[in-house]
């Protein structure tokens, strides 16, 4: 055990300190140091006696964790949110593509993304793979709320809806890197939006530039039945091959949902040191199909969680995300045992921190690691009795039970409440939001 | 429409009131007059300007609806949450059934149903029909939450945990119908546990009771392939058949989760006018399987929605039920657009008022209803922008946007907080968890 420094930045006391390292060790009545961004020590309350910090957080008994890493979304679509339920697919694609066409820009991106991100800091998530037009918007908006941020350039074969032709977006790409290699707070992977909506050509392309960039890829796979008919139409085999043949599935890959797959594509992924994005909430809401968790499981491959957007959510809540991803592998296998709790908070904790390549900095609580972390109040009547911390996280607990959370160090929540303010961009969303469907008054 | 009154008990404004009437009527900019239990108007703000009440609610353009009803709830079970995840039934039953037996008296029962109310009353819930031994106990905590009650007594075939032979059992039956008809706030049903714990005799004469008593039934059915299984062995035929065949299945009749149902016995429900308690969140987490709502729906069965209780839950959120019974639906179906938003929403309404036997008087906002209704604060980041009101409580909301709650026009959460105290519950529930589970400190 790393011993408490003499001084702080903040200091936690009387916490239920979930570690989510691989033994899953627990310390009751526990004390975290944060010092420069970094956990500096945690252990027994005890060990913190000497410790003289500039903030001091009595957790009350709560729930010491570490941040939700959310793994697969897209933020600025919150202003998109509700806009086309309960129709099918691609009835909801085309309502979701019109309004993109016309209301998408860098600056509705940023109010969007700045709402989408502060909505998930609210619910303990302290880091965000986000895919999405304008990224460096969407990058302006995580430095304003605080959450950490994988960001990218978003690949898609036709012009899109940031007016890209294909060697601009190539030479945006390269900027893009250049650009936010560095900065603060962000980690970078290039973001072939999918199968279906590149060529062969083009998904090499990417491969290459991934390859000379030393930068991983995030891209969307087997995710519905709808995809599945395209890709095999397009390139007379499904996601996952033709994704290996173009060179993008290698370590690091990361793939958002990963729902129809056969065994051998199970065996391929786990091969080829991929991970998976599994976003419970959209699978369901969109029909897309239960993904295989218990097989993926047995093949070894990381498993991490995603809320997709809040067009097909909707809404970026990790806790839901979680219960969801149960439900979703209890009913598709039959067992109600089939995915324990504390795997569940593991895949949203150190399985999303390792599926974004941040497994050496994130997702665990120990000294030297990211102060990612968040604080479950358990006093409200939903959570008592509480038998076991992970059961109650997965199952009971839910984003107004998170007290504070720190992102690399900064408190982004406090009291349950916000710490940045965002009151003009609430002001921007609802403007855009009556723009896109002028009617009776809404919030 | 009625004119509002010169004097009110309560007056709240400017709410987006959703009525949940058959034609889903809205009020943009609304009031509504609560006088003596009943809702005495409701209407355009300007139609209430000459109305004084005791107490005035702005609603600052939150949404206002009924109250939830919430259908199928063992509430004393909150006892148990989370006691026993992670296993398969038979393991889960098992552990919860020991616990129950050393644990279940009438002051357990009271102090965890004050509990399970609490949690329901802050999630929008002002009428449950629950089933659990010692039902005074449960009708004493739900007089001092406020939340109204359909209770009555259990029948099982072996002694059970409250001790009672089966004449012992009948007569305890009389007499908690004869002590309860006209308590406040209490309504009456008989509760034959399920077809697997009650033979054929006894099945008849808990219908014959019925009959003579003129109180409807509430009964488990088709939940799991293992009571399938159980039913087949002990009975020769399925749930339904034999509870047709007993005369349970009538007018009136409420069957918690009827997951399991071939066309005929849906044609059968229809034609009985028996309504279902659809439980989409324990249905998911037992692996019980997906109810067949389409078909339901199609056959004209009354449907409404029931959390179950916590220990296979492991909450109370008519929230996540009505989110749940969506993605049941839709995955079931393959169908995104099978269950439209809004009509869960009058799921857990009216739907629940008409199953509950209410209709006349509760789940829908009318001059003359009982004033149980919730107000929906709109503010929160994960409720921006809201497009369509009832996507917005299904796919986004959650308890903790429940500001108001008003049952019988007693206001039961004021400002997000219940207005009893129930500290003294607390403590007893967390003295009964320690004694359950010895072990580390909890909450």
């Amino acid at each position: 055990m790393t011993a408490f420094p003499a001084r702080a930045d903040t200091l936690i006391t009387d916490a239920r300190i979930l570690t989510m390292d691989d033994g899953f060790t627990e310390i009751a009545g526990g004390a975290l140091a944060i010092a420069g961004g970094k956990i500096a020590a945690l252990g027994p309350a005890s060990a913190a006696a000497g410790t003289e910090a500039a903030e001091v957080v009595d957790a009350r008994g709560g729930l010491l964790l570490p941040g939700f890493v959310n793994t697969h979304c897209h933020a600025a679509m919150v202003l998109f949110r509700g806009l086309a339920d309960d129709r099918p697919l691609d009835g909801f694609l085309k309502a979701v593509w019109a309004a993109e066409a016309a209301h998408v820009t860098p600056g509705t991106v940023r109010a969007g993304a700045v709402l989408g991100l502060a909505e998930m800091a609210l619910g303990g998530v302290t880091h965000v793979v986000d895919m999405y037009f304008h990224p460096d918007a969407t990058i302006a908006a995580a430095r304003k709320v605080g959450v950490g941020l994988t960001s990218g350039p978003v690949f898609i074969g036709f012009d899109g809806i940031d007016h890209l032709p294909w060697p601009d977006r190539l030479r945006f790409a390269e900027e893009f890197v250049a650009r936010h290699r560095g900065t603060d707070g962000v980690e970078l992977m290039l973001m072939p939006h999918s199968a279906y909506t590149l060529d062969e050509a083009k998904l090499r392309e990417v491969a290459a530039m991934s390859d000379r960039l030393g930068l991983p890829v995030h891209v969307h796979a087997a995710e519905a039945p709808s995809e599945m008919r395209l890709v095999a139409e397009q390139h007379g085999t499904t996601p996952m091959r033709i994704l290996d043949a173009c060179g993008i599935l290698k370590p690091g890959a990361l793939l958002a949902h990963a729902v129809h797959l056969d065994d051998a594509e199970i065996a391929l992924l786990a091969e080829r040191g991929a991970a998976v994005a599994h976003c419970p909430l959209s699978n369901a809401k969109l029909a897309s199909g239960m993904a295989r968790l218990k097989a993926l499981r047995a093949a070894g491959v990381t498993l991490s969680l995603g809320t997709d957007g809040a067009s097909s959510g909707n809404d970026l809540d990790m806790f839901k995300t979680m219960r969801q991803a149960a439900y979703l592998a209890i009913l598709g296998s039959g067992e109600p045992d089939v995915l324990p709790a504390r795997d569940i908070v593991a895949m949203a904790t150190r399985g999303g921190a390792a599926a974004a390549g941040l497994g050496a900095r994130k997702g665990v609580l120990a000294p030297g690691r990211d102060a990612d972390l968040m604080l479950i109040d358990l006093s409200a009547p939903h959570l008592i009795p509480a038998y076991d911390p992970y059961s109650t996280l997965v199952y009971a607990a839910g984003r107004e039970d998170v007290r504070e959370v720190f992102a690399r160090g900064r408190r982004i929540v406090a009291g349950g409440r916000l710490t940045a303010g965002i009151g003009d961009e609430i002001a921007e969303v609802r403007a855009v939001a009556a723009r896109i469907a002028p009617g009776p008054a809404r919030n």
